[in-house]
């Protein structure tokens, strides 16, 4: 039963943003020609031609749609279920599968468009290969999401966006159809190449899927990986799941090719077994009689090939991956022959199937496109968020708006896995002066430096997780040579639904061991625009600071530009005789909240603010350590960090042997799971009632600690 | 003066192995034919096939060979004197730069082959274009040397080798002709992506060379890099020198195209402006009028390359660049040409300019033979190192052969820039089971985390600095996934004459801040088989270990294999009633030194071993803090690591109220320059002695203390 629904009188829009996977506020389209065997009916469109932001949909309270009957999908229970059913019954099941992925994500008021491209991907692999033995590994959480519902985890799916009542992102629920841990992107055929290596070593015979995607065709990892899989010549499936077909953000400028009768045929073809033994037949030759009969295997190859290849083929052939495509991604058929022949070769080497899908939404009930509608309502009549909320990123983006005002040669390089909302803004005004470069880290920080070199003024946004990417580069290429770039570790500290994946825990540690880096960290709004005006000055060495994801708790209103502050400045904000809380960053303020609460136990509270770990403030710790008994430091970070550099301060300035009790209070040592924020900050122990509760045990007073943390 | 010398009766042999930059013991070959037009001399063969290794050549300290005459370059004070010279006199510069730099390197006991293959390539690009206002990158330091040859680094040049009788490996020598620092390698052309961007924001009209070389492809970066360049489409120049032609690291099966007559005129024809224009014209209309005639545009593009294009070509295109070459990269004539025509193109993008050369010598002097002989001669009568230095990298090998014994899952993981010779023996046994991965450290962390997914028990060996390329990928796709990957860090703290870029200072704090990470150091030999065979048993979490590059200080003999220590259990080496040291890896040596020097001053020191930086030995932190007054913590590793664990386990536990007094000794917060190993550590503050005076002062004897620092 292939869904046919109501034709909207509307053109078709499939919508991409640059490299993000959020949906942008700027309208920019493409189209792309799909062979019309099947009528997709649009649940996200807009008479205007405008598409909605999808990714922060208002909350639909009164939600109560129900599903659809799914009868195929109900009589699932592992994908060996899929084995027996014809293309017809796996037509109906993509179908199903389409319309509950749709309905749960429509739920959780979440973006669906990126889980739905993988539906009939997902439903073809599992009818062609057997998990859990042959072992399909996807490399973006959200792709999954079909693939969970055929291998038992319906039921949780379905929780999707329930938990806590708070949206959970990447709902990583591990089990035997999970070989390996989707992660930050890219890493995919790395492990795929290691686990097919380790079965060519026990003898095994399953095989090994990594389905890649369009996005993280830019992380440099992704060419490591095929080249080396190239190299190694291991037996393995790559299927890059292409809902944007280009290998570069600007979409506009990408080649776009249709996928038509011929492309499919030549699809097929490629996959033949015959053609493939030929092949196979040419490549022992070689070995045997040398390189010119290579070359003619490699002509005839070339030939039967045509000249029709998309773009991007031979790229994929320079790196040692054997090239079929482009299949229709939403063509069940297709798939399932073409996966069909691949699964059935035998010491090929690495193979690469180019699979394009439509990142739309296809249901087959008009009950859907109600629940659809109703969404739409809601997002066209709200903000991309909660009116009222402002968060750090809009903040640092009203800041550095202002202070390009002031400084020309400021420019923008934003690199890492989706974009924040409010660096859209950024991107709008900048202009031409914003460089997102996407999943390409490393590439990001030595691209800031030769722009800083250039004399130009670069402030490198990366998430905190994604930093990590680009460490060496950080070091050699920017801390090393002393380049003044200003980087914005976005995302610092817990991340709330994105869980321990997106969680920015290590950079305090990793940075301020850099012997050049200036390390700052805002505990509010307004010191946040000092932040982005003190960095805008430092132009002799390099120089980050960090913010969390989250919205802010004190400031409402915005206001003018930041005033340039004292490097190795900090500032007390409260002073009092019994204890002294040292905040660095955003944790200052949860100091203050444990003031408050210890003031109402008669406890005197000095709270300082750090505002920087390196270089630290020797003559504000002097007299936290000279006025006080107790000294507590608290960072949203891991060992290593802020506290680590005040106790080696604190020991070789002798402040120890004289008597100040210290005590750091870190993120715990081990990754904190997706919960709302309120809630990891609890689990973490660095709420106001923990850090007040620390202070009590240390005074003596621990009934009255135990109290505060009932 | 073309230098046509003597021809030596054997057979040419360039000698590559794998993806290193070193020579191997292993005998590799391929022949790679080039236009006849200048006869090559030989300085490194062997007439039985077998060509000598370089990498560690013998003392020559006889050496009194003169260089010969070099008339053009003593009159070359910076490239403004390039400018002038004809075609001939180029060749002849380009002669004089080959022979002086073939005695400076033979002079310094250093391979000559990789900074020779650079030769007419740096008197090209200093003929054509204009430093230091045209911009030009390398990212490897050793292609450098011709370079600044004639950059006014002459004489500094002269010194190499000389700089306190130790080897200086990458002499950064940083003028105004260096606008960025070679590092890594890989880094180029983001680096100079940046400054053409930069350049176009300020109006200039500079010109922007990046040149890569064939090892650095296969770093993700530069992919990244390469996309990213082709999209923002700015004017700059890429020049690979291509020295190996492959893209892969096993040589016999990469292609091997021949520069011909045919391919060379090929290349003036695609860089000649009219043929340019052209394309630019096509690249404006299209714009106007649509896909349609962008396409015809590529076709009479690709008919006018031909099908003759070598592989990889294509590669490069579709990523954005437009690929000139090959070029042959000794034939000045040639070379001068095509970077003429690229350097008068204008707002044409970026442009990869494929130059192939030789890894072989040419001098043009009997003199230099005989020098080349005298070094031979010494090379095949001497081991690779002097004879009984026994290093902890010819250890570790030792006790993984023998762990590989009793555990066949063992598999052996490498990557990094080069490959420290007694590595090549573990390549030489494990055969199929080393999988050398080159510059592709993100790649080979996960690709380890797969092997050990798939039941392997792999051991991932990467030098400290670049395991810092791939950190991400230990933190995502190893750590938070448990996953038994066994990281070896090898070349760790400091590495004497590569001084801070190779310099592993950082490994110790950004891994023992991951939850799920077993972090330990070996102090000796023994430890050292031991942590390999402790390792080898873990198969439920990541483990990682550290050694140091140099030699063995205590041990002499090899032993049986080791047997598994206790996971989180140090141990007490001596005891003493003043003073507890308790070092960290290597430094248990800089420890035992202190109490000999201490015990001359009737100090009685405790030395403790620690093994483990996570989990810590509480018990024994407990005991020492017990038993003494002071405790200092010693490691060869930045703030944030062993101390920082220390400190944080100390405070929580009460320990420092309780009165112990605590003092971290730790690598220092700034780079440290090349020198030999030992004016290192002082100049760190590592020493035995400055870990006996820090003793002493901690007991008040500050005058014993400024003594022993005499």
């Amino acid at each position: 039963m292939v869904a046919v629904t109501a034709q909207y009188p509307f053109s078709i829009f499939p919508h991409f943003h640059g490299n993000s996977r959020l949906l942008s506020p700027e309208t920019e389209f493409c189209t792309v020609n799909f062979p019309s065997r099947v009528e997709y009916s649009r649940l996200i469109l807009h008479p205007k031609g405008h598409v909605a932001e999808v990714h922060s949909l208002p909350h639909v309270g009164d939600f109560t749609g129900e599903n659809e009957a799914t009868p195929i999908l109900d009589a699932i229970e592992s994908p060996m279920s899929l084995k027996n059913l014809s293309t017809k019954e796996l037509k109906q099941l993509a179908n199903e599968v389409r319309s509950e992925l749709s309905f749960i994500m429509a739920k959780a008021q979440k973006p669906s468009r990126f889980s739905l491209t993988a539906v009939e991907l997902s439903v073809a692999i599992h009818h062609v290969f057997n998990a859990p033995m042959d072992k399909i590994l996807w490399d973006v959480a959200e792709q999954t999401y079909a693939h969970k519902l055929l291998t038992g985890r319906r039921q949780i799916m379905q929780t999707l966006g329930e938990q806590n009542g708070h949206p959970v992102a990447a709902p990583d629920f591990v089990s035997e159809f999970d070989p390996f841990g989707s992660g930050h992107g890219c890493n995919s055929i790395s492990a795929g190449l290691g686990m097919a290596v380790a079965r060519d070593f026990k003898g095994k015979r399953d095989r090994v899927v990594a389905v890649i995607n369009n996005e993280t065709t830019m992380a440099g990892q992704v060419y490591e990986a095929m080249s080396n899989a190239g190299y190694l010549d291991s037996n393995m499936i790559v299927i890059l799941n292409d809902s944007q077909h280009s290998l570069h953000p600007k979409l506009e400028e990408a080649s776009k090719t249709p996928i038509n009768a011929l492309s499919s045929t030549l699809s097929k073809l490629q996959s033949s077994k015959l053609f493939r033994r030929f092949r196979e037949l040419a490549k022992v030759l070689t070995k045997k009689i040398g390189k010119g009969m290579y070359e003619w295997a490699a002509k005839v190859d070339e030939y039967a090939r045509g000249m029709i290849g998309p773009p991007g083929s031979t790229l994929f052939e320079e790196l040692g991956l054997y090239y079929i495509g482009p299949v229709d991604g939403h063509n069940i058929e297709d798939l399932v022959c073409v996966l069909n022949e691949v699964a059935s070769l035998d010491s090929m080497g690495p193979v690469l199937v180019h699979v394009i899908t439509k990142e739309e939404l296809e249901v087959g009930d008009n009950q859907m496109n109600a629940v659809a509608n109703k969404i739409m309502e809601g997002a066209s009549s709200s903000n991309t968020k909660p009116c009222g909320t402002r968060t750090y990123s809009d903040c640092f983006v009203e800041a550095l708006i202002s202070e390009a005002g002031r400084h020309k040669d400021i420019v923008a390089v934003h690199a890492g896995m989706g974009m924040e909302p409010s660096l859209h803004l950024l991107k709008n005004v900048f202009a031409e002066k914003f460089f997102d470069v996407g999943m390409a880290e490393q590439h990001a920080v030595t691209f800031a430096a030769g722009l800083a070199r250039g004399g130009l003024k670069p402030f490198c946004i990366i998430p905190s997780a994604f930093l990590q990417r680009a460490y060496d580069q950080v070091i050699h290429d920017v801390d090393r040579q002393k380049v003044p770039v200003r980087f914005i570790i976005t995302s610092a500290g817990l991340v709330g639904s994105d869980g321990p994946i997106h969680c920015g825990a290590f950079d305090i540690a990793f940075m301020s061991c850099l012997p050049n880096m200036i390390v700052m960290a805002p505990s509010d709004e307004v010191e946040l625009s000092h932040m982005v005006a003190t960095a805008a000055l430092i132009d002799d060495r390099p120089v980050c600071f960090r913010y969390p994801r989250g919205a802010l708790s004190v400031m409402e209103k915005s206001f003018g530009g930041g005033i340039p502050i004292e490097v190795g400045r900090g500032r007390i904000l409260t002073e009092g005789k019994d204890i002294a809380l040292l905040g660095y960053g955003s944790m200052v303020q949860n100091c203050l909240r444990a003031q408050l609460l210890l003031s109402k136990f008669g406890v005197e509270v000095t709270v300082a603010d750090a505002r920087f770990c390196k270089p630290l403030d020797i003559k504000l710790l002097r007299q936290l350590c000279k006025n006080h008994s107790f000294l507590v430091t608290v960072e949203e970070g891991s060992i290593g960090g802020f506290a680590s550099h005040v106790a080696q301060f604190l020991s070789l300035d002798g402040q120890l042997d004289a008597g100040i009790k210290w005590r750091p209070i870190t993120l715990p040592d081990n990754y904190i799971e997706q919960a709302s924020p309120k809630e990891q900050l609890a689990v973490a122990g660095l709420t106001g009632n923990h850090i007040a509760a620390t202070a009590l045990s240390l005074l003596g007073r621990t009934r009255e600690a135990l109290l505060l943390m009932c």
